[in-house]
């Protein structure tokens, strides 16, 4: 048994828990920031979807580089731990005993399957999309030689992970519980958009239904197909569940730390758990919407960095006011050609929460004018409340410039800005780089939005 | 003489003339708005570069549509105000007599030339670059046979035709009065890369030097050379004066019009004249940074539409508090494939100005992991205030998300929002579109500046 001592311990070595090692060191050099990971190869979690067609085509394309790290003085070690006392502060993996001061859980999320689908896990050719370069190799060097795919889960992994596969040049089919693929982040007529692409690039979905069953006809413990719970049954040689991520609370669970909704650490402003000598970061944790203060599911790495942030600078003491409460849920991704990205609530959620909202859209072109080389369209809608006026959410449609434009949208609903005051905003525009100023969409969109609060539409 | 009635004229269609008329419409709809303008096809005036080169060609590609007017039932005629009776409030035009309620000033802004270089204007090869279809028709149609071409000036307009020059394989010479080129968006050590861009195309930068002739050594009318100061003389077959534009206000002086510094209409916050019935919009107006208050020369369609907006809803009313008060000088560029863009106030024009500032930069990839095809270098600056941390400027270098995201720097800076709370904010982040959540580099370069401040540097 190896003893080690630090001033904080870090279990997890993602993004959560590298940026909050990294803000920590930065805060508190004379501390001894330890991180201790499971994996010597820490893959980055949002490219995964990539390994598997051309745009990266291997695994190695994806790792995560530490260097940063080891050259600010943080330690790294490998190994699990698998027992804490918290008693005497020390954590145990299998080769050290680690005494700590501090200790940050950033444990991540593992991916989550349905209780009916566990045992076809053992079956050859059925896959998770896990954050582990061991684990995706294998699935990809198996799904490499294979034709038909079903990807089941209609959310951004899933669908990045069918396109990839798609322009591979297999046979693929999607599979989600909801009639439209992205629910969640988007609404309705958005959603609908990305499912042209889909198809455009060959790609079946069928919406609205669920496996039931993982079939192996032969007992060969091989796959042959899935059976739906219409009746429908889709022959196909590879299974890829794409079905969410859970949090990786085990350890956690055994000693003692109160997990709170959707079993995610329970933390306070600061990523503090009820013993403030202990922090949670990341997946992990509980998490709640900015905008309606109730428990979020949304597990992102950009809302991970941020709380990594925020403890690694409050670990010893609270430096920094915390500028957000809850996940914004911001995000983007690329379908085709195109990219699709969202923060906020969407009308849909913001009417099933009886929310007082109006919402306003607006559509043009992503350069000026539409006769420059490569101008797309772009769309952006925006969600604002009635009465008063301040965004709180926003979809877009656009080319890669959306995937920056979102975060215009972020600011404004973190920072609490209405669409009276967007209305006379200035943006930067340019031919070759952006929509007209004339016709600029986020501000389109707030006029629009305005114009029938005025009107009591 | 044929006799008009109006409720609104605005006299000039560019961006801020035009948005006004939308916005007095969607504000108004039952008065009636009226549009006078001299020419029958209006230019997009940010593209005019890119009709010289491959990227638009010509300029039947670079016109804007006022079809979304005409839908919303606005009027236009063509013609040139050439007086206005105040008092009876009827504005003349060689062909028309207007009766208005509320007028807009809106005649934008003209070319300028220093006065030792006016006469040069005369020679065949030298030319300006004005908002006008016929002129920039005659200019290209000239400058397509020519092999050398010089560009004097190095704001975005000159480097951006001189960059169109390059890519149509002329032998390009810039020559501008500062030491670096882009001066004003930019501090020097952002402005040297764009530098090297036009040198990697064969383009000649001379700076830190001024023209003080144009050669005619033939006695011909059309031009040799320039004579700098320096005493270099450059031989060249064109002369392209970019050195900036001036408010187009010989009609308003005429009538008697305060006009403030730079000659630019003076108005109130609502874009008001001293006589309220009267306002302006656009490049005609003077202007305030919003940083220091001081007399600003920024000439942007952007903030002219901005100002249009704000025009078109208060001209009966008061509709809409304004969001910001002067221009935030926000824009971008191109230079090679290679964005820049700046917000706000420049480390060099702070410190000039006594402001008792921080700066902090980040540079990382604007593709994760960088392995992602395209991806490209990406780097931010920013500005903030020592005492309270609020961001007061930010330069960008990057691929063409930069465009959009110096508009989230320019709402930090509108909404007047600290390092502190971006140093937690939530952004979206995705492989194909943005750099890693880890090493955002807005949330970086706040974070470096928090760092500095502690540490009193």
């Amino acid at each position: 048994m190896k003893k080690v001592n630090c001033d904080v311990l870090i279990i997890g070595g993602g993004p959560a828990g590298g940026v909050c090692a990294m803000t920590a060191k930065m805060n508190y050099p004379e501390k001894e920031i330890l991180v201790i990971r499971e994996f010597e190869v820490q893959l980055v979690p949002c490219a995964i979807p990539y390994i598997f067609g051309e745009t990266l085509g291997c695994s190695d394309k994806n790792i995560a580089s530490c260097g940063g790290a080891v050259d600010m003085g943080i330690s790294t070690i490998l190994g699990k731990i698998e027992d804490i006392d918290l008693e005497k502060k020390i954590a145990y993996s299998s080769e050290h005993e680690v005494s700590f001061d501090k200790l940050v859980f950033a444990t991540g999320s593992i991916p989550f399957v349905h209780a009916s689908l566990q045992d076809s896990l053992g079956l050859d050719g059925v896959f998770t999309v896990p954050k582990n370069k061991m684990l995706i190799d294998k699935a990809k060097a198996y799904i490499d030689n294979i034709d038909n795919v079903v990807v089941v889960g209609t959310g951004f992994i899933g669908i990045e992970m069918a396109m990839e596969f798609a322009e591979s040049g297999k046979n693929v089919t999607v599979i989600g519980g909801s009639e439209h693929i992205l629910k969640g982040p988007f609404d309705p007529e958005v959603a609908i958009q990305a499912e042209e692409i889909l198809l455009k690039h060959g790609i079946t979905f069928i919406g609205n239904d669920r496996v039931t069953a993982v079939i192996d006809k032969n007992g060969d413990n091989i796959v042959n197909g899935v059976q739906l719970k219409s009746g429908k049954v889709v022959d196909t040689q590879v299974v890829v569940l794409a079905t969410g991520y859970k949090p990786n609370n085990a350890l956690a669970e055994k000693v003692g730390i109160r997990l709170g909704y959707y079993n995610g650490i329970e933390v306070d402003e600061y990523m503090r758990t009820e013993n403030t000598d202990i922090f949670a970061v990341g997946d992990c944790c509980a998490r709640r919407s900015i905008i309606t203060n109730t428990p979020s599911k949304v597990m992102l790495a950009s809302t991970s960095a941020a709380e990594g942030r925020i403890a690694g600078s409050a670990l010893f003491k609270i430096k920094y006011l915390k500028g957000f409460n809850g996940t914004i849920a911001i995000f983007s991704t690329m379908v085709g050609d195109m990219a699709f990205s969202s923060a906020g609530i969407t009308e849909t959620e913001a009417v099933e929460g009886e929310g007082d909202i109006v919402v306003g859209s607006f559509t043009t072109t992503n350069r000026h004018p539409a006769t420059i080389p490569g101008a797309q369209k772009q769309f952006v809608k925006l969600v604002a409340m009635r009465n008063g006026g301040q965004i709180i959410g926003g979809q877009i449609i656009g080319g890669n410039e959306a995937g920056e434009m979102i975060n215009i949208i972020g600011v404004l609903i973190e920072a609490q800005v209405s669409i009276y005051q967007v209305m006379s905003m200035q943006v930067a525009t340019q031919p070759m780089l952006t929509a007209a100023p004339t016709n600029y969409p986020i501000v389109m969109a707030a006029t629009m939005i305005a114009h029938k609060i005025e009107n009591q539409q």
